[in-house]
């Protein structure tokens, strides 16, 4: 397991890495109110979408405790609809709080006590079904790296945005934990810098050797055989494998493809849209200007310049080596490998 | 011509402009004594290989006005001493009071007047001659762009940097200037940002069309036809026409050959060491980790963190599709270019 928890629930109290304060200072925020939660939701106290959804599963909890001998499903819908609210993008946080709800629904009981008690083992469920996808994932993931790998990651996808482990920062933490002897470079990751925040003191934390680079000095990196694999995470994976992930992924894609670098994506199958027949249909969306023109209070840019800040960008499949699930490892043709272990199994 | 000037002499004081307050605040730096300019040299008032060289040339000239009837070779020695430890590692600074010296010596005269001609007309041809060059690969550059190019740009090579008009971004403002219809992509060019602080400002202050944006987003730019053309700079080329630049721009040459995009440099005769077979022979700079740790006084990264932060990265000449000198345009074979117009004219 990680050296530290994002997130750990414990006598009625839940208790999170304040991840604001991060990577200055290591403070946790305790919630053992609703209104707690909310604001350690609204705040970015946590964020990562599994993160969020536990966050949000332990918020049901508090909530119904809160209510005590008024504990009714009309008043459960309403803390679900506040904490719905609180950050009304995050795809996770709805689908956790619904899935409790229908669990209560399904239970046709309204005793206060058994219903306190659905939400506490549905919440837990939430929370352990993350932490065993992303320890499935590692050990997965884990086959492909070997002895004295040089390994490049890109953006946050460990331990901080997940329950615990997380996507491609869990195989590197799984190797590093199996006793494989292996350097870790991490993208800073413009402009929210997430690398240089959160995966720099994720590595630090945990003992990981590894160097911080700025993103534009990959591509030489990569060149001149310092790096010989790349994990990354993502954020959404279409049907023939073409993978949407944190901006400047698909550029180190390319760089991998044309120096023969072995270049995996890290995923829960729940990152699969099967909807979604190739990358072609994800929207790309658009980030506000203010994170490329200022760095904290420092303002970087002139007035006036007109700025272009996409969240993401996307990874055609032809560019991917394997992509790593709980699953297992899916190899190209990826619409073979996805249909086989994600949709016949 | 620009619409401001990085570097002026009138009235005996040397006004520049002040690049330490850049991009929220434009001022200028007048300095009348030579302890001025050893300052605004120091302290990064100005910046930028040419830039610094003539304002180096123009403290020899200042320099030698306040020794007044005292003026003698060995005094001005002191004044060259002097400026010349103000940033050792500043080839472009030597070279121009070394140029200085020599005239003086070689016209063998001691009359104080006649000292001091001299040195003003060789500040003054050394800015004149920095000025004609960046105008002519303006010029040059310029019969490569085409109506409604849309043109990406990396760091600041401006206006900025040179005493006038600037060398990748000089073909851009030629263009603007000459009534082309174009739009600038400018990558922020992390670590120093230079990109953001210094291109960004020169676009929005010459009203040229143009947007900003994170080093990380060029690659899908660049896929997806929002950029047919790359126009960077060069710190050093080799005499095969591999070229040291601001680190990223090596990745940014991968991808324009995938996609096939024009990659352009836009360098000065005088940026060829003809010495030096290949790239492979260019010792790679690295700079300080707090560049990467912290922006202006946030710190976002963690302590203990290592940090690799090289200062350019090599740009092989198969990635190169032509690079503009004063002289003309080169392409390849650039071994053979580069004889035909560096060295046998």
């Amino acid at each position: 397991m990680a050296a530290f928890y994002a997130i750990q629930f414990h006598e009625n109290r839940l208790v999170l890495l304040d991840q604001r304060k991060l990577p200055v200072t290591t403070a946790y925020f305790e919630c053992k109110t609703l209104a707690e939660v909310i604001f350690a939701i609204k705040d970015m106290v946590v964020r990562g979408a599994p993160a969020i959804g536990a966050t949000a599963a332990y918020g049901m909890y508090i909530g119904a405790l809160e209510l005590g001998d008024e504990l009714d499903l009309q008043k459960l819908y309403d803390v679900k609809a506040i904490l719905d609210a609180s950050r009304p993008t995050a795809v996770n946080l709805m689908w956790a709080t619904s899935r409790i709800m229908e669990k209560i629904a399904s239970i046709h009981s309204s005793s206060v006590n058994e219903i306190l008690k659905v939400i506490k083992s549905e919440a837990d469920a939430i929370f352990n079904e993350d932490a065993a996808s992303c320890k499935a994932m590692a050990v997965f993931g884990n086959t492909l790296v070997d002895q004295n790998d040089q390994i490049l990651t890109h953006c946050n996808t460990g331990a901080l945005a997940t329950v615990a482990y997380g996507t491609a920062l869990g195989v590197i933490r799984e190797a590093h934990e199996t006793g494989k002897s292996i350097h870790v470079f991490a993208d800073e990751t413009r402009p929210r810098l997430q690398g240089a925040r959160l995966t720099a003191w994720e590595l630090v934390t945990e003992g990981i050797p590894a160097t911080l680079i700025p993103d534009n000095a990959a591509a030489s990196l990569i060149r001149d055989g310092k790096i010989n694999k790349i994990f990354v995470g993502a954020d959404r994976i279409a049907r023939n494998g073409d993978t949407a992930n944190k901006i400047g992924t698909f550029m180190l894609s390319v760089i991998a493809k044309r120096y023969n670098v072995p270049f995996y994506v890290v995923a829960p199958s729940t990152t699969f849209d099967l909807d979604i027949k190739s990358g072609e249909a994800i929207e790309i969306e658009l980030r506000d200007a203010r994170e490329v023109t200022h760095v904290g209070e420092e303002q970087v840019a002139p007035n006036g310049i007109h700025v272009y800040n996409p969240a993401f960008d996307v990874t055609p499949n032809e560019f991917i080596t394997a992509i790593v699930t709980e699953k297992g490892i899916l190899y190209p043709p990826f619409t073979q490998s996805i249909l086989d272990k994600l949709i016949e199994e």
